[in-house]
Formats: C-alpha cells, structure tokens, sequence
C-alpha cells in the first residue's frame, strides 16, 4: 500500500476551493475578452536554454531536466519568456499589434514557505507591438475592471514612471546603468523597511547624500491628480527625463480622467521602481486598501523590447500579471469567494430505487432550465442525503416518495429558509427555485 | 540570439486554436457542472513512486527527474493515479458520494506522430463512492450531453459489460485472468485489424477454435434495442455471468429510456473490451458517425476499486475521459469550430491621436453593454486597420474622424456585408451591433 501524499511544495485544491478559483479566472477572462486580449498557448516546457538566458535569482529555481530524447529541458517558470519566444517565433502569422492573456501555471523550486508553493497561477495580459500611450491607459483600464468584475472596491493603482526615476537618479549623481540598478532595487524595499532602513543599505553601496532623492520618492498623490501635478511640476527643471515622464503621466492621467474611472483607483507614487532592467516606461502597482500589507496583487510596465533575445525585431509593449494566487486570499480575507462544495443548486433525492427514472426525469427537466442538479445515487434515510447537502451548499433539496411519483409531484425543501414545500407540480417547484 | 523554437513533440496554440479550445472547454465544463460534478485541481508533478506503481507500455513514457530537494519526481501521465491519490489522501474531508471532473493537461514521451502532442489535454469526470446503476446512466447521459453541447448530433455510445466478455470467454474455455487479458487486449483491434487478424493473432496464444466467440463478439446492435435485447436473449444460458451483464445493460437502457433520450445515441456493442483489469462492470466507447476512423472520443466504465493502491476503503466509481485533442480535430473537420482571430466583435478606429479620449469612451460603452470591444492603437491610413479587422474576423468597425467627433456620432463598417452607415448616434449604432 503507498502513502498517498502531495509532492513537497505543491497542493491539492478540494472543489470548494477550486471552485472560488475557477469563478475568479472566469471573470478575469470575460474582462480581458471585452478589451479584445486574446488566449494562446504555450507548452509547460521548454527547452532549456530558452529559460536560461537571463541572470537573476529566478535561475537556480528552475525544474531543469533530459527529456526522452536527452534534450535539456525545463518547466516554465513564467509566462514572459515563452511569450517572448511564441512572439519572435509567430510575429509573421500573428501579425501586430497583438494582444494576448495567458492564465496558466509555472513552477519554481524556491525555498517552501508559509502560503507560497512551488506551483502556482499566474494571469499575464500583454499588450505587444505599439509605442502608443493608449495600450498603457488600456492596461490600467483592464487591471481596474478586472478588480472591479471580483466585486473588490476599495484599491489603487500607483503609477510611476522610469523616466521619472532614471531622469532623478542621473540628477543626484547615479550615472550607470549598474549604479541605477542597484539604487533601485534598494528603494523597491521602502514598504518593507522603510527609510531608515534603505539609507542604511545605500550608505553600504554609495557615497551621496540620498536623503533629498529619498524624500522626493516618498512622494504619494493625496490629493486630487491636477493639484498633484502642480505641486510637482518643479520637478521639471531636475532633468529632461524627469519632465518627460511627468507629462505622459499627465497625459496618461488625462486619458483615464476621461472615461470617468473613479479617480481614487489610479495615483502616482514616485517610489514604485519594479526592480529590474525589463521596464522602460510608465510602471506600476496595485494594493487592496484594506490589505496593504499583502503587497501588489498586480503589477505591469511598459517595456521597449519584448523579445529582444530572439528576434532582431523591435517589439514594444505593455504588459501586467496578476498574481492569482495572492488575490484568492485576499479574496477569501474580505469574504468575497462562494463557501460552497457543489456545483449544484438542487439535490434530488429518492425513497425507492424504483423511482429513480422519475427522479433523472426531473433533475433533466432542472438542467434543462439552467438549473444545475445533483441526483442522489443512493437509497439511505433522509438524513444522509439532507446533511450531504448541507455540508456541501445545495440551495435545494427535492424529495421523491411514494406519494410523489404517485402523483407526478415533488417535495421540494429549501436548504437556507428550512421550509418544505409537499407534492408541489414541477413548474411550480421551478419557479421556487429561480426566484 | 537564440532561435525560438518549441520543444520537440510539444506544440504552440495560437488565438484561433486557443480560443476554439476554451469555447470547446467552457461547454463541456457546463455541462459537467449541470449534474453536479465539481472540479478539484493536483499538481502537475508527483512523487515518481505514485506514479510508477502500475505496470503498463506508458511506464516508459513518463518524465521522471529530480528535483531541488533530490526527491524523485513525475510529471504526472493521465488524471486518475492523482485521482486516486488524491481521494485516498482526502476522502475524510471530502465525503462519499463524491463527483468531481478535471481538465487539464499531462505529458507522456511517446514517439513523435504526426497530430500527437507529449503534452495534451484530458477532460475526465468520475462518479465516486456508489455502486448504484444511476451512476453508470448519468456518466453516460453526460457524454451525450457533452457532445450535443458542441453541436454534434450524429454519434453513438457503445456500451458493453465486462460480465457479458468475462461470461463468454468463461463459456469459450478462457479462465485465468491472464488468459481473459490476453484475449481482450487481441479483441480490442477488432475495428483496426478485421476478424481475420484477430484470429490469426489469437492463434498465436490460445489453441481454441474461437470463430463462434469472435461471431458473437462482433454483434453490434441495429434494432431497437427491446428488439436487440430478445435477439441475444439465448446468450444468458451460456454463463450466469453474460446473464447478469446482459440483465444490466438491460436496466440501464431502460432507464437512459425514459430520460428521452435519442435511441440512436446509445447501442450495444459485445467487441467493446477496454484493454485492461481497470474496468469490471458496464463500459463504452463513443464515435462519431461521420468520422467513425477517428476512434473513440469518449471512452469510459465502471469500476470496482478505485484507490487499491493507497487505500484499504473500497472506492467504487464510474467514470469517463473525453480526447479533447481528437474532439478538436474532429469538430475543426466538421467546421464546428469558429473561425476568428479575435475575442472582440467591435474594433473602434482613430483618424487622429487627439480622438483617442473620445474613442475609449465609446468602446467602454460597447463594453459596458456586453459588446467585446477593441481599440486599434494607432493611426494609419485606414487600410490598416481594416485589413487588420478582416484577417481577425471582427464584425464591425467603428471610424472616428472630425466630424464624428464633433457631432459626437460614430462610423459603424459591417465588415460581413460590407455595408458602411456614417454617423450614427453610439444608441444607433449599438443597436445594429446587438442585431
């Protein structure tokens, strides 16, 4: 006999909680559907040496292996490097602009933690091949409507943009690429340690004086987006950089105005920097008010070169992932996923093996009005089938007895209100239950 | 620069393909959730031992390695080993009966064929925990509501039992389990290799004269089946085992019966043998008439125990798996699949950039009542567009220049006819939309 047991790091989801998920990445599909994102897909794997291009921590995490043929081979570890590789190999076909949404899982072999597996969902849209400031306000747009579609209310979207910062950096004397790195992936750490604490790791790395910078990238939009600009628009004269991203902001903030998304959904903050050399252009994140604490649950950028590894080709683009995984918990927080165990709305139950035709003509006729229904297969006292609803969520239970089938009926109870209704005809037991 | 290229044996979907595969995957789902059946989610890798347990030619295919933590592990071959671990490791929380369904893909390194991927999707849905013939009635009127929700409507499930082959081969001689697995594994290329090859490849095995055996074997019904039922009534005298299986079959045809559902969908076959010991009670196999070469779509049966490996309970089921990759070649064959490039059926086009506001506007309208709308990013000569329109299979576009923005109107193209209609109010114009 073998213990049945999960493979270390990875989880099992029980139909309650696979359901919430399922919910959740029907709606974030319908969203990115209705701004015309379209589905592709990749292979879980990979050659090898197309995961393996890039430096950073990610590397050593990789599930790298020999397929059956001795090729290298590795599981995807995110959906950006095979969409590059999918771009710079069917661009032709594809032709662009194109818009893609891939929700699909990736694996990494990071250290186990509370909460994090080494498996997980991610939902990437990316809006590829066009320099255009409207695919950026689309992006926002498309992150705002898909918190909106999972009934969250209170978020916002923090803009920034690298202009901003490299235009800042270059100011207060940060010159290199290397140097811009490093500051920035020091500043990335301001809601984790705050400003004591990323002075104390700058001072490790550099000589500068950075508490003026720090106190300019301290700065969150409190007010309203037009005063805000205002009392920023000094920035300007630090560098060309700095007002060059300033006015797309603007611009951007304008565009958004305009289709009368509440303004409270999208602010600047001038210290999200998105670590790393990818982004290039206007950046940002997204906090559920109530749940700061849990950190971005999306995140996105514009980049100038998507596929720059495989394609000689200029692709730019925007791009954002939600990470679905940290959005389930925050959902599951604020009670906002269904507690149920079934896809059924009605349990049919019999008394009698013999009335079991009668009761599969009845549960037909339910699905046949849209309404899902769940037979039960066994003959028990009512009991069992009564308290298998319960525990799993059916709104209704219908039962069949002698009487019943005598007389074409059914006895419906209603699992919330524990009123039972007897020998009720079908269509009036119908319309109980789409009430 | 590195050459993109897809891993050998695995295989890219774009937006057409991907798109026709979701749409395909959302029916089925809904139809699984309409009698009950919930989804639960297992990790695509598994410990190597859960997977390895069972003897069998896909042994050799599984992608076994180790991982960060030196644990042998497996990507995991087909959905019912997790299955079965998976109840056996929860069945305390999850309870009996117990329905679930699962979509999802797994990965076997057979050699490359033409149309066969190492990584494909399986649709499996299994009824656990009851050994009432409700079960067997309902997996099968799930397959047939499966199909019909993909439009397909002429196809038949062939249903047989183990009891009937095992009461026969008993009958003809055959006695050991051995020898019965043998023959049935032969039998099962009745439909690929003709009577003639099955015999001489029984040669081979067995000394018997088994062309009476064979005769049986290849009655398939033609009547109806109260007709089919009294023509092979003779058969019950041969073993109580064809007996029993025959009075079964018997029952569930009575009840598939009175669910009204077409006759023509649901016959007797004696040569379905479903290979190995897994199944013991009623099987089937399902074709679709027009393309009868493609093989089973659906195939699936009763079994006794589940979980016999991880578990001393008793966990009988029924259960099915739907081919989803030959579905689709099937479907895209019989033009059932759409054939767009897009998710959107409006795209909303500037003459200038200025517009952009305006034209954002006007595609959240369209969203906001339903409508798939995209926003072409650029400005270009329309051509442009439009040829972007037409290779995607929009349905409309929507022109906005100087004097639609000045009488706040739109230019709404029917892209099927053809036909052009200038300024209309966004009302109007929706309304011809909604048509």
């Amino acid at each position: 006999m073998i213990t049945p047991k999960t493979l270390s790091g990875f989880k099992d989801r029980l139909p309650k909680e696979a359901m919430a998920k399922q919910t959740v990445l029907e709606k974030l599909a319908r969203v990115f559907k209705s701004f015309g994102f379209v589905p592709i897909e990749t292979p879980h794997l990979e050659y090898a040496h197309i995961l393996t291009q890039e430096e950073g921590d990610i590397q050593k995490e990789i599930y790298l292996f020999k397929d059956h043929g001795k090729r290298e081979v590795g599981l995807r570890f995110d959906q950006t490097i095979p969409l590059a590789r999918f771009i710079a190999q069917h661009h032709h076909a594809l032709g662009l602009p194109f818009k893609r949404y891939a929700i699909g899982n990736v694996f990494r072999g990071e250290r186990a933690q509370r909460g994090r597996y080494r498996e997980f969902t991610q939902c990437d849209f990316d809006f590829i091949g066009s320099h255009s400031l409207l695919c950026d306000s689309e992006v926002i747009q498309v992150i705002i409507s898909s918190l909106k579609a999972l009934d969250l209310e209170e978020f916002c979207v923090w803009i920034n943009h690298r202009k901003i910062l490299n235009g800042l950096c270059a100011h207060f004397g940060l010159h290199s690429d290397e140097e811009v790195i490093t500051f920035l992936r020091i500043v990335d750490k301001l809601g984790k340690i705050g400003q004591q604490g990323v002075l104390l790791e700058l001072g490790v790395h550099f000589s500068q004086d950075f508490k003026p910078l720090l106190e300019i990238l301290n700065t969150k939009q409190q007010e309203d987006s037009a005063e805000f600009f205002k009392s920023v628009a000094h920035l300007k004269e630090l560098h060309p950089l700095v007002k060059e991203g300033l006015e797309e902001l603007e611009a951007l903030f304008s565009l958004l105005l305009s289709l009368e998304i509440d303004p409270d959904h999208f602010k600047v903050d001038f210290s999200i920097a998105r670590g790393l050399g990818y982004y290039t252009g206007i950046i940002y994140e997204t906090t559920l008010n109530q749940l700061t604490s849990l950190g971005s649950v999306c995140s996105g950028g514009r980049y100038d070169n998507l596929a720059r590894s495989f394609s000689p080709q200029n692709l730019p683009g925007v791009g954002a992932s939600i990470g679905l995984d940290r959005l389930l918990v925050a959902l599951e927080e604020l009670e906002l996923v269904e507690n149920k165990s079934t896809s059924a709305r009605v349990l049919v139950v019999c008394m009698q093996a013999e009335y079991f035709a009668y009761a599969s003509q009845i549960a037909q006729k339910f699905r046949q009005s849209e309404i899902n229904t769940e037979l039960y297969p066994e003959i028990e006292k009512l009991k069992k089938p009564f308290s298998y609803a319960n525990h799993r969520g059916h709104e209704f239970v219908v039962v069949l007895g002698e009487e019943e089938v005598k007389k074409e009926s059914l006895t419906l109870k209603n699992m919330t209100t524990g009123v039972q209704f007897n020998h009720l005809s079908f269509l009036r037991a119908l319309s109980m239950v789409s009430e």
